[in-house]
């Protein structure tokens, strides 16, 4: 059937969408999300339909056309285009298999990921695919065909070196930035750490975010490794760089009912690592009430799977479970979090303690894991020593960036702080509030908003006494962030 | 934050969206589903957000409004509205909580239904709701409490007589017009069934395409009351009655995936006859390769919870398991399907014989469900004596329409006969094959579009007779519905 393009100027943000008229799909007998082949001159693409009702959406004879699919047939207004009825992706089988409780095979699971990486499954059937695998959970062996198949659909970063060192720190508390202070630790002592970081999602700042305040942090594979076979390390974007591609598709359905198919959470980190040749892989798993794993059991669950998947990825992958109950580091917001960290390497008074103790502690597991001892010592050694912030200029250069101090480091204009109403000690803090306010102070997007924090829990603290100061750099953004701090709980002091 | 109304031009086919920039998003630290309200002078709306990376879709500073919303608000182009973050429909944690696989409590259930009603849900997370159901799946008593909710939260139609009868066929087999022959039988012996029926979603014809065919089948619950006190029976389209109507927002996403949470099914059906007080229901369910239900072990599961349900809501329910393996009656498609009934009815030599004894024997049980003897032959006599052919008439009467003889009824004008490649036996039909020659040649859209079986299962077939006839209304479809069914396999001789 030959159908005219209407040029529907609107992006699925993800799957291939064409819409027909309703007459139109009857004469083809297509239903909603059924596929058709759009097929333009010599090229063919597979298309999700959706039907129109209304003629004055789309009219009888015309097809509605998604971005996506007006890029890559490259379409215009008024083109003709020859429609016809394709099959649905196998995967779609699959998919119900999964939800019917079934294993799925090595070739099942490679087929919903091609599908998934090519842009054939709508979001409902994605959704379905979650809701399987995380109702239904994946044995450990689908864990790892999932882990190896997201690797495989997507680039690779091949060093042929050993060791390469990695690290992770799993999402939910605010600040956290180990990966400025590892990397440069580990790469001053040789080694090699081709570190690749998300930017933030529903944080005040992802470690990707932070790094651009000092340098850039979008490179495509073939840069990144120029730049790690120069500065043993990186500190890059991983958005940019399609390494396990399936991976941020599939996170993108969770969103909406915050589920974590456990099973597609160690797919996903381990397909990341996977994909950069690492050898020993350091996790961090945070627990506490306001993080992504809130219990001890859960915590342990996850370390055992991790490993076990380690294990047959024949990597040495150790996993630290750590407090997560209060943020880590002073600042919050990219440009406060880089002053935290460049203080720190340049062992200035101000710099945070908490931060710098988990650093050392995890480059002690890190160095530990590779047969070197007295780790802690020598990663103190490499801070005290200015290796470690030479380590990191370094690297900062070789991403384009230049040497900066922490004062020169842009910090919102607008101000406020937040005052202590009675006296006591800080009994907790709300991670969820810090994250919240900083956010909606303009964080990750305005590069110098966030909060710095001047108590952490257990410090003393008198009636009057400033708690944390929430910078901005929009007048609307600080009153909004100082309206939501002033109306929620974000500390408890007794 | 106020911003400026871009009609969309989009209808989302039932959840309120609106898009809004990825700038304005990050200010009210907003992300792709969750909720705004959105209030223009007094009213108030909720909806689902969107996010715009592209200026070019959405600007900052406005918000793209899809149908839903601009009706519901009565908005215009470059309105100003307000826009404030609103909370997630509470349904979504009763969602994840029955993905953990824990029971739903009465109160969780209505907050379910009430979100899809009033169209809070999302397309993927009501997907999640239906995987949650399929996967874990509902007790009896969760089944029992989405009915009466999907039964609260929709029209009810209350008769105050006793018994109401009706009936319903699960769908998956071509022709099986039981119910236009079931009901004046029923009504010509002086009972009430207010039956509702359905448009065709997947097969050629349902029901109410059918009998719009020779009547109006479109009316308001108040209209069908007036009909059914006067001619004792009705048969109406159910999807105009505003019964139940979760119930068909469930069912659009079930159908990407073919699958049928059985509790769904359930509730599904139990609740449209709930919402017109039925006192005594007969189900219909056909076993067969190519249907709903394909063995034997599923349509006595099904039986049972049927039964269980029943008693539950004081219902006498009978569930009757019939032979699905080949389609019912000679004619597929509206008229052709209207042809047989009025043939039927009119006891024509012409008339199908399998559907008339199915017919008989559905009536029949009945009959024995309200204490009535000796049924079938009493639906023979109804039959032979003309009765139930003048009820037909008065009821086709009563809902708009006229006598028509059954040589009047308009039946495409384009035909192919699909002859026999050899002698033998009419080993099996396919079902589905049926189905999809007779949508494409234009079923149920053109009333006179589908096919006519000039043989069943265990008939004598020879060599260049007539196995069934094709029939369209537009060259087109005909030659396309000649050149599938050349292709398929629909008959298997012997």
């Amino acid at each position: 059937m030959k159908l005219k393009v209407k040029d529907m100027d609107i992006s699925s943000g993800g799957p291939l969408v064409c819409v027909i008229n309703h007459q139109d799909a009857a004469m083809l007998d297509l239903h909603v999300m059924d596929r058709i082949k759009v097929r333009k001159e010599k090229k063919t693409e597979t298309a999700v339909v959706d039907i129109a009702q209304s003629s004055k959406f789309v009219p009888k004879g015309k097809v509605g056309v998604f971005e996506e699919v007006i890029n890559s047939l490259k379409l215009e207004n008024n083109n003709i285009v020859d429609i016809a009825i394709a099959r649905k992706p196998l995967s779609i089988e699959f998919i119900k298999k999964k939800l019917d409780g079934q294993r799925l095979s090595k070739e099942e699971i490679d087929q919903i990921v091609w599908d998934i990486v090519h842009n054939k499954l709508s979001s409902v059937e994605l959704a379905y695919f979650v809701a399987a695998c995380y109702t239904n959970i994946m044995t450990t062996e689908e864990t790892i065909l999932l882990t190896k198949s997201m690797v495989r659909h997507g680039d690779v970063l091949q060093l042929n070196k050993r060791p390469i060192i990695d690290k992770h720190s799993i999402g939910g508390i605010p600040g956290n930035r180990t990966t400025l202070v590892i990397v440069p630790i580990i790469a001053a002592a040789g080694y090699f750490i081709p570190k690749t970081s998300s930017r933030s999602i529903t944080s005040p700042a992802g470690t990707a975010d932070t790094m651009e305040v000092l340098a850039k942090v979008t490179f495509s594979i073939k840069k990144m490794k120029e730049i790690v076979l120069k500065a043993k390390g990186c500190i890059v974007w991983g958005g940019s760089l399609n390494l396990a591609p399936a991976d941020d598709k599939i996170i993108a359905v969770e969103r909406p009912l915050e589920i974590d198919a456990e099973s597609q959470l160690l797919a996903s980190i381990m397909a990341k690592k996977h994909s950069v040749s690492s050898t020993h892989i350091l996790i961090d798993v945070p627990v506490g009430n306001n993080t992504k794993v809130r219990n001890m059991a859960g915590a342990l669950r996850l370390k055992k799977e991790f490993e076990k998947i380690g294990r047959r990825l024949k990597k040495r992958v150790k996993v630290l479970i750590t407090d997560g109950t209060q943020p880590i580091g002073n600042g919050i917001g990219p440009a406060l979090e880089a002053r935290d960290v460049l203080w720190l390497l340049k062992r200035d008074p101000r710099r945070p303690i908490d931060l710098e103790k988990k650093c050392l502690m995890m480059c002690a597991n890190l160095f530990g894991m590779i047969g070197i001892k007295d780790g802690y010592r020598k990663s103190l050694y490499i801070l005290n020593s200015g290796k470690a912030y030479s380590k990191m200029v370094e690297i900062i250069k070789a991403q384009g960036g230049k040497e900066t101090a922490a004062e020169d480091i842009s910090i919102g204009k607008f101000s406020h702080d937040v005052l202590s109403s009675k006296s006591g000690n800080v009994k907790s803090i709300d991670n969820m509030m810090i994250s919240r306010i900083s956010r909606i102070a303009g964080a990750p997007a305005d590069k110098g908003a966030g909060i710095y924090l001047c108590k952490h829990v257990g410090d003393k603290v008198r009636r009057g006494e400033t708690l944390f100061t929430i910078y901005s750099e929009g007048r609307h953004e600080f009153e909004y962030a100082k309206d939501v701090a002033k109306q929620g709980r974000v500390f408890v002091i007794r």
